[in-house]
């Protein structure tokens, strides 16, 4: 659901992906991965969605958070797999979180 | 797809969003914006997909771009039919992108 971040500034890492015709193993990875960063010092929360393209937002303290993450032994063995088996294509974009709003009924 | 963004910085607005139950008229207003959105000065690209959440990040060369679209009329009128109908949660987030990479086949 809608992840419940500090006020900003804060970090997120933007991760749009296509993935390939050889899923298997990848939901497993993916809720393996997503339970992993969950835990690093500094994550804030995630929000995912997919259709044809897949979205993933993990929300950060700060950079080195961020760049711990990226280099974390297991990640970086996923991100490996992804490469060679489940991605299509991806792109990852790291933001500045500068300014948020929001709205609830 | 994947958006095809020129190189950093530049801005993004990461819109997450949970629809209610009257979604009646929700996805030909949603159409309708993304195109004029993408007709808008600064516009570099949109994402988008929706499972139980729904993301949306748009990607603009500036802050300016993303304040004229964010009062366009048509677009503050699609707005508040959102808040009044359609969403039954939202959090809207800006952001500089500060660095990107990406994979492809």
């Amino acid at each position: 659901m809608i992840a419940q971040t500090p006020s900003p500034p804060y970090y997120a890492v933007i991760f749009s992906n296509v993935i390939s015709d050889i899923d298997i193993g990848y939901e497993e990875m993916a809720t393996k991965m997503m339970k992993l960063a969950s835990e690093q010092d500094g994550f804030l929360g995630v929000e995912t969605a997919r259709e044809e393209l897949g979205i993933t937002v993990s929300y950060w303290r700060d950079l080195e958070s961020i760049k711990k993450w990226k280099e974390n032994s297991e990640h970086a063995i996923a991100q490996d797999m992804g490469k060679e088996i489940w991605y299509r294509s991806f792109k990852t974009r790291i933001a500045r979180i500068e300014r948020d709003y929001e709205f609830s009924k």
